[in-house]
């Protein structure tokens, strides 16, 4: 089935729950004014169907294929990055100083649903070139910049984020490879690292690798840790393309999903050493990878959102058109659509709740980065920053836990047919099913929320946030339209429960870390689904109020009805997660000795 | 990872939690005494272990392959298969008149649960026959009983269910393939079945097919379905084989599981028509094939069980080996386990936990099945079939959702490793996914649940299994034992939910089906999660006494602590689901008109 690009939903969201009214009226998002969001949108929006939409079953069947050390991409994928190029669409965010159109996070957000929606495996390589692109911006000398960045931001050549060794995955500090100083001031990088996605490929003249590495005389742990700039091919002072750098693919996994990303084994230095360039200071390089890994964690988020579009996009369809049985009162000749059994109208429910609650969450979260960027007053600035250190554990982790659980659905609700490939739901789950691993997994996210983020500002920015959501409760008393249902006393003891088990939390993280760690997980869903669903509230209020101003569109009512449902059926799972997090934690100890027995 | 089947676990929920120890004691499993459940579980365990385990990745890889209208079995699979008919191991359950060993299902149920997990590609062949024994014994004529049974319960033959066409998926009334009356009292049939597992091979000499057809005459709907033997080669009356019937497959599914079990496209009577026989009475089809697909539903829920302890074990053996980071308060040089981080513990324990109670359900609806046909009297044994009524769509339903929930768990405690198709993680979830749509999707099972099985007897079955679970939690108020934490206040709630969950139910079911109907997924996992939380209290008091009595069993505590993180962790949704179920239909039926705009 082709792909839609939700626009009109992703502008709603952006409008009216996640800021963007107000950021046009008090001008922070002044460049957003005039339809120029839409305008936006509605360009990428054919790029994606028109271009990459085509080649996702395509680049599933073939893959990205490693033949003699090189990587060719899947059928289609360079003519499309190509055009990609040409389209502009890799200079979103990036300075103007080097050809970026310097636009908000939050429009770039937008368009990055679009593509993962259209092309998960695609959309990954200017993703890595993003984070690149952030990196090198922040941390490097000028004169790395003068060479690379405006190359990286036209998307003439691509990025990759070099992190994970064997032996070390979520734990950076046990890294391995190797940088020896040289005379000229670079350095010399030796060792292997593993899943580095678009580590080679045949889409760009060049590949800008960004590597952790450690010096001989490091400290030990993630104190030691140095980043490096790698090209693939060395870069003379003109900007010409210089010799290859000693830096190869040795191997390409086979891997459940997104099979035209390319994940691949990279060997550095088997050839006398691969000539590496330091960014920021010496066994400072863990922090300027942070500056990739939380932009790119909010991306990944938006990927779980966008792959849970897509599926929900072709669930609805299919039950649209297929028939079967008859609905409670029909007594017509021919069978119902299926999408009239109210247990099939539960499952698409469920994926469009669950997604557009998770489209806000991410949106948000953006929205806050760009405050962080564009604010005048530079406590605004700050407080816009923690916000956003905040929200980005939970846009990334439960929007890829979305993304597994409505892509799930999704076959489910093909029946048979959603087993078969051909159909294309199974993809969708098979793609998805990564995100909640890669960018840091999603119980690195939680303990991330639970021991780093909620405690900011000795829980301050966490308060706040709490209080945003019983405001955007309190507004739904004032309102009594008859289609909100029980969404506010639903949304008021999801509130509450939220707050109750971050105090518990903030308790926990100070006297028993154990039980805080033990508690993570329920508590990131809690809050994801409180952020969610009084986001969605307040869109609904939104949708009442224009629909009250007389605004004709046929889409305002399917809001209402999406942050009900939300409320009624998804936001009362609060109850149990505030008592898994604040009583859960005995049994998950006592399982924990058990296990280890 | 090798597959060790967990025999010990499975012995146990059989004895204290499915009620093996009072069959033992009145008689009703007298052949299952003097360690006969454990020497055939041993044996079974070898069998599986040695022989189905090592297919199970190449069977994935290689997959039947179609050539020529012929199906040739993945690589070893032939050879497997000789060697399980020729262990017996298809004749556990089959009359003893036609070689059948007439033991109980329940012990049947223990052994599927071991070769599922072991390969549940090869185990769907040995389950399809199973059912088409069932069907054939209940309503066939003695001459046809006397041509086929024994070559089905031998395994020399094997059995398939063709029910679905394109048109006629959930909805078997719309199905259309065609029936002709012949002189000598045969029938043949035209027309063409899809998704038909093991509907061609090459691992027996004869394939025995179970047809739903039409006659010409028939009524329209599910009354006018008729029930047909048709076999792929004629049998002669001395049992030998005849000529090839006009049955043929004439393509393969491309799925995303089970690769190495074949899904035929079937065509029946391209060639005059293939012959076939009727099974019972004319234009009572569908009664007798309930018979089969009833089984089936329990075995299939028993499949979710297998791969999600097969996901469970593969997870756990990685957490241990795999050392990332330090545990809170570890000073050591070494990385920790990642079994010791508590968030991957809590995974694996929702793993374990989930498995396990999906288990005790599974065995407890056997060990019901078996009471319905080995009591002595005519009361019980129908109190026992309306029990195994009701409890079937749970055990499918709850252990087929599991299964897809823990085998996703399995990926991400692997985190990387676990998207990489080698490590085998991947497969498991792939394999899963499958069992909750086959057999009556997850949503018929739970309309199934709640319009026809807890209104049995105006509801007096449902009460009955409820003050069941009540026993089990005031069992545990007796004991006071500290690892026992708040197992009793949190089943006590939980059990209140589902009362007044089920009282609503019956109620809607009466007046307001669209409301029933709208929660009957919610209703359903509520149902599961009180009836397998209070299943493994059970099973937690017997460990308790048993440990009291100076049993040195090493996995005692673990079954304690087992069964207190289900019911502090996950019994623990109870109220949100209870709410969805009693107040969320308003906002299914809102979603509903909506999508369907």
């Amino acid at each position: 089935m082709s792909y839609r690009a939700p626009i009109a939903d992703i502008l709603f969201a952006m409008t009216h729950e996640a800021g963007m009214d107000v950021g046009l009226k008090d001008g922070v998002f002044a460049d957003l004014g005039d339809g120029f969001a839409e305008a936006t949108l509605t360009e990428a929006a054919k790029f994606a169907e028109n271009v990459l939409a085509p080649l996702n079953r395509i680049g599933d069947k073939e893959g990205a294929k490693f033949e003699a050390g090189r990587i060719n991409a899947a059928p289609g994928f360079a003519e499309a990055y190509r055009q990609w190029r040409a389209g502009g669409w890799n200079a979103i965010t990036g300075p103007s100083d080097y050809g970026g159109m310097d636009l908000p996070v939050l429009l770039n957000t937008a368009c990055i649903e679009i593509w993962s929606a259209a092309n998960m495996a695609f959309s990954l390589c200017p993703l890595l070139t993003l984070g690149a692109i952030e990196a090198l911006q922040s941390h490097a000398t000028e004169a790395l910049k003068a060479l690379y960045l405006e190359k990286l931001i036209s998307g003439e050549w691509t990025g990759t984020m070099n992190l994970t060794e064997p032996q070390a995955g979520s734990d950076l500090g046990a890294l391995k490879t190797r940088a020896e100083r040289q005379q000229d001031g670079t350095y010399k990088l030796f060792g292997s690292k593993i899943f580095i996605t678009y580590g080679e490929h045949d889409m760009s003249e060049n590949i800008v690798h960004f590597v952790l590495a450690r010096l001989p005389d490091a400290p030990k742990g993630t104190r030691g840790i140095s980043l490096f700039l790698v090209p693939k091919f060395l870069v003379n002072a003109d900007g010409t393309l210089g010799p290859r750098n000693d830096v190869y693919c040795t191997s390409l996994e086979h891997k459940l999903g997104i099979h035209a990303s390319p994940t691949c084994t990279m060997v550095y230095g088997d050839h006398g050493g691969a000539k590496g360039f330091l960014v920021g200071e010496e066994n400072k390089g863990l922090a300027c990878m942070f500056t990739m890994m939380n932009s790119a964690r909010l991306n990944v988020g938006v990927q779980g959102v966008a792959i849970a579009d897509r599926a929900f996009q072709q669930a609805l369809g299919y039950a649209k058109e297929r028939r079967q049985g008859h609905v409670a009162g029909d007594k017509g000749e021919a069978m119902s659509a299926i999408v009239q059994h109210p247990d099939v109208a539960r499952m698409l429910m469920t994926m469009k709740a669950m997604t557009a609650a998770a489209r806000a969450i991410c949106l948000m979260t953006a929205e806050s980065i760009d405050r962080s960027r564009r604010e005048k007053d530079s406590s605004a600035r700050d407080r816009a920053l923690a916000r956003a250190s905040l929200l980005t554990p939970v846009a990334k982790a439960f929007s890829t836990d979305i993304g597994n659980e409505v892509a799930s659905l999704g076959i489910q609700v093909h029946g048979g047919m959603g087993y078969i490939e051909e159909t294309g739901a199974a993809q969708f789950l098979r793609d998805a099913r990564i995100a909640a691993i890669y960018e840091g997994t999603n119980g690195i996210q939680a303990i991330d929320l639970v021991q780093r983020k909620i405690g900011l500002s000795e829980g301050e920015i966490a308060r706040r946030e709490i209080a945003d959501m019983r405001a955007c409760v309190a507004a739904l008393e004032g309102s009594n339209a008859e289609s909100f249902g029980d969404m506010e006393p639903c949304l008021t003891d999801a509130v509450d429960a939220l707050e109750r088990a971050t105090n518990f939390m903030l308790a926990a993280c100070a006297a028993r870390i154990g039980d805080a760690l033990a508690g993570a997980t329920p508590y990131l869903r809690l809050f994801a689904l409180v952020r969610g669903g009084t986001a969605l509230a307040k869109g609904a209020l939104a949708a009442h109020r224009l629909t009250a101003a007389g605004r004709s569109d046929p889409a305002l009512p399917g809001r209402i009805a999406t942050a009900r449902f939300f409320a009624e059926t998804i936001a009362t799972g609060a109850s149990g997660l505030e008592r898994d997090v604040t009583r859960g934690a005995g049994s998950v100890h006592a399982g924990s000795a058990v296990l280890d027995a």
